[in-house]
């Protein structure tokens, strides 16, 4: 068994991590930290955890560091940049879902995140974990950069149409709505049921700080920059996302052809579903479950090709892909772990 | 008083108009039509009209053209176009909430809708009724083409940056959220709670009946053909619809310009709000009233213009705007009878 | 008209209060108060509230007993009894909606409350405002106490039967289930969407401080103390409240003889709908109005009446009952301002 | 491996146990069938079950009962006595999820369900599926009953109650909540997305089919017949069901000997978990598992008890409790194929 460790056990990625791991036939989950609330029990917290017999301890990286193999960080920005050099000087494998090691380049995370890097050393290292389009980088990687919810849906709907040169250049534009648990458990004015229930609502429409990372990955994928415009909006559900991308055809382009470029791109990928032409996911459909469905149309007369993909932002857009991503670093199956299907309903 | 009636009035639009007519100070309800339900209480139908003393009664075109001045429809499309002919030969002012007369041209109509259409010579006559846009051919209209409730919040949040030339000429792509109360009163799999609940599913992307009609509006606005792609997106709550535009900038267009045009375009709109640059709306804050709150932001980066319009779509959306059209139409204040603000929560 | 202020308008209770007053034909709105939020807009905080010209102040006792006829306190308890007395010695008339003058005795507000009350000499002259049951004393009542939610449903549920003598001695028991706006706008764990939404859960089952206000009304009516089992539980909507009410039925009583029991005690009541025997309610009915739908039913084999009343608890339930109180307080319509019937969805 | 079969597996129930038995690992699921989906594969009509390699086919006793050991009804009630008799002839072990087998006297089945029943005879072999109850009686039972959602969460609610003696014999009230997957995928006006959402609505007070098998059950726990009052309430959520039951409490009762009742009465089961005294379980805890999280309050004011089980009215108020019974019926390990735990939100 790899011993493992999860800090920030206590936000929802965490307790959602909680679940996969303690359910996890190859690793065994020693330690749960949380600041907060160190000293109660994790069924405390989360009654949908009872059966889990662990207590929140406080996070400390050299105690953590001499009796685990892999941490998976559940913490916010800032914080696992802290962490991270620690751990990995001991051995430690470092797992994490914040965004610190996510962008390349310093200065990009910087003028994004208005802090300076403090690891930026370590930033060429990281291994960006989107198992379905870069997972030869994954095996044996010590430092993994999960990414955020939206990347994960928009990179994953736009990279066949873009790999396959079935675009022009022009701008990706990105219109993803989220369920509210990708907002974290803090409550805020923001989060009140009273706020989201029976509300639609974007927000940061042009400046969430997703933008640069959908941006590289596409870059990587099209060997080029491209230009993207990402609209976030909040949607009255607590899981699910979903990631409706506009491509601008490029000339001659069917729509059989954008099918075809889809379903070869993603032939044999244990967690994703390619929908029938002109069939949409719903984010029902992957609910509780680490898989991402696309769906994808060409509207000739407007000369745009559609890409749809739905994931639950909880597992594939968080803490499943941290399991999917650490099966693969330490040559595990890469589908240990992670349920086949969810609720139907 | 001026008499009317509503015809489809067992509809979630048909119940709605019944409860703004029933309070309305200028329009006196006659009756209210169903075929389904004729004999029946409007308040066995719908509690939440309880002292609405009416019941519902068989449509018949020319009992009601011998008792009323104006008839609402609110009944499916096709079902308009073969009661508008003998109710204007009556003498009998027509506000249709169908699809039947807002495409003027029968040849689209047909394309889209698959039926041929009952009564061209109408649609010439017909007015178009986004009070908003086209306040002046609303004065003394006899038939009135009340748009959807996709056209209504789309083409109201693109239509100053279209006048004032913002844009280039590239296409124009609509991503629409809607409340599920769009989709009717007839029970369907695709209503039925358990499938929308905790889901958000695109739908006819590229292929909804509202994308000519969106089209003819734009190209009224700008003199020319627009490429629109349109794709509505069915999201778990009962009403609100919210449209987000995508405009592809001119050069040299800034934010200030922008929103500068929203500004003036809507200054002085009794149902209009432009929220200040960058805050978007939210559906919760027009629900249950018959108003559009309009948020503007320009991404210079990526050289897109966003426009975002929130509307309920039972009340601006349809029933709302069919009541101020005919506010309107009979020179009455366009204000009476639809109430200045909704429910805070 | 009258000059009202609202303290304490920044809650959802006191801006439904707003929406309610800034429409009235006989109120007007000379104030809004706000610690938090003074200098604010109104319709910053409440863009549902767009057109109403307000900006929230400082609440000041002494300054608003200057200018105003009537003050509607929307605070927490203990603020009500801070500020009665001062607005009373001017001469003002409060329309209380806290806890602070609904239970007659001193002492019993402190062993539920844990504090002392600073204005015991006033609860005498307290009018608790429930017009269905004691509208007499409304006329011209200088200080208002308007119910809470809860008891609001359940007295109105539970009189008719008690009242006409069709039950035991026995326990009532009281089983509610209320929307989240009950718990008010501060943000917390426990009414974060992601808590809420997909959970049912009781709370404060027998503890809850609604549970001697209700002994009080229920005593008023059979005119001794009667024992009150409540349970209070949360459910995932905003608004509504419904109170399900089981009263051990006397020897011999009908189902017809408690249906006429309720439709007797309710005749001519302009809020009240007491429907078919057997037909429950839902809270969908009355959501965004200031009515109570009503239904009951005899379980004969179990020897229990079933009354259910259904509310908009920030409407019948809080800001709507205060509008109707304060109607009758200073010899207005009873329904003025009220509208008759709300959104059909 | 166990060959199973799951006849009428297009519902939400079979649906659900379509997901469980193609994860379980003793089962092997051989047939799904659905007359109405007859040739369509699974993940056509459930998305959520891509990965599941079945095509519904017709249902055929015969065909089935020479092919598989056990099959899992999961039809309307009559459909199942009529298939039963033939799969237990041949030698097919039967796990009904319909209301067939769950009254052991036909005259009360018959006054219920307004049908004479089709196989009276395989009454007294049918065991009562609630392993923490009867557990004994289901080792190698051919044919058992599945309890009914509701009397699920009701029965093992009032079980420690009762069984200790801790009530007098007055009438047991059970308040019970369901979210709308209880009532099946069938679309009608009642399930409607706009009917449901934002209401909370008692139906059929007193006369829901589930209170004989209350009643039934609660007699077989005391020793005498029991007086049960239930009442269904309808709440805006798609899994779930909480029931709040009413216990008259016995002299002398104190809420420490209520706790301690339920807590041993449930040590050790797998599924169970008593709340400390006076916390009430949420359905939200629940979601997605077999569990039953149990909350107990006594009102010592009100002389009456509390008991409040959450279940998700698909899993262990229906699917898992099957494949639990079905575990112990086959000698495998009980929670076999059974999630620990759900998701935490």
């Amino acid at each position: 068994m790899v011993k493992a460790a999860i800090v920030g056990a206590a936000g929802y990625t965490g307790a959602e991590l909680t679940r996969l791991l303690a359910g996890h036939p190859h690793f065994q989950l020693q330690a749960v930290t949380s600041s907060a609330d160190a000293g109660r029990r994790v069924s405390d917290l989360y009654p949908a955890l009872t059966g889990v017999d662990l207590v929140f301890t406080e996070p400390n990286a050299e105690a953590l560091a001499a009796s685990i193999d892999v941490a998976f960080l559940a913490v916010p920005h800032t914080a696992a940049m802290a962490l991270a050099p620690t751990l990995l000087k001991a051995g430690v494998a470092v797992i994490d879902l914040s965004a610190d090691f996510r962008l390349r380049e310093a200065a990009i995370f910087e003028s994004w995140y208005g802090v300076a890097h403090a690891a930026p050393e370590l930033l060429s290292d990281a291994v960006y974990g989107l198992p379905e389009l870069w997972r030869d980088r994954l095996l044996g990687a010590r430092l993994v950069a999960c990414p955020g919810c939206y990347p994960t849906a928009t990179v994953l709907a736009a990279a066949p149409a873009l790999a396959a040169r079935l675009t022009t250049g022009g701008t990706v534009i990105a219109d993803a709505k989220s369920g509210v648990s990708g907002a974290g458990r803090t409550p805020g004015a923001g989060t009140h049921y009273c706020t989201v229930n029976e509300a639609v609502a974007p927000y940061k429409v042009g400046t969430h700080r997703h933008t640069p990372e959908i941006a590289q990955a596409l870059q990587d994928i099209v060997g080029a920059p491209v230009r993207v415009m990402f609209t976030p909006t909040l949607v009255p559900m607590t899981r699910g996302l979903l990631s409706t991308v506009y491509l601008e055809a490029a000339e001659g382009v069917t729509a059989e052809r954008v099918w075809t470029a889809y379903a070869e791109h993603y032939r044999g990928e244990p967690f994703v579903t390619v929908h029938p032409l002109g069939v949409m996911p719903s984010t029902a459909e992957v609910r509780g479950g680490n898989r991402v469905h696309i769906g994808v149309a060409l509207d000739a007369a407007a000369g745009v090709i559609v890409a749809v993909a739905a994931i639950d932002n909880l597992v594939k857009g968080a803490s499943g892909q941290a399991v999917q991503c650490a099966n693969i670093a330490f040559g595990l199956e890469e589908t240990a772990g992670l349920a086949a299907f969810g609720p139907v309903v």
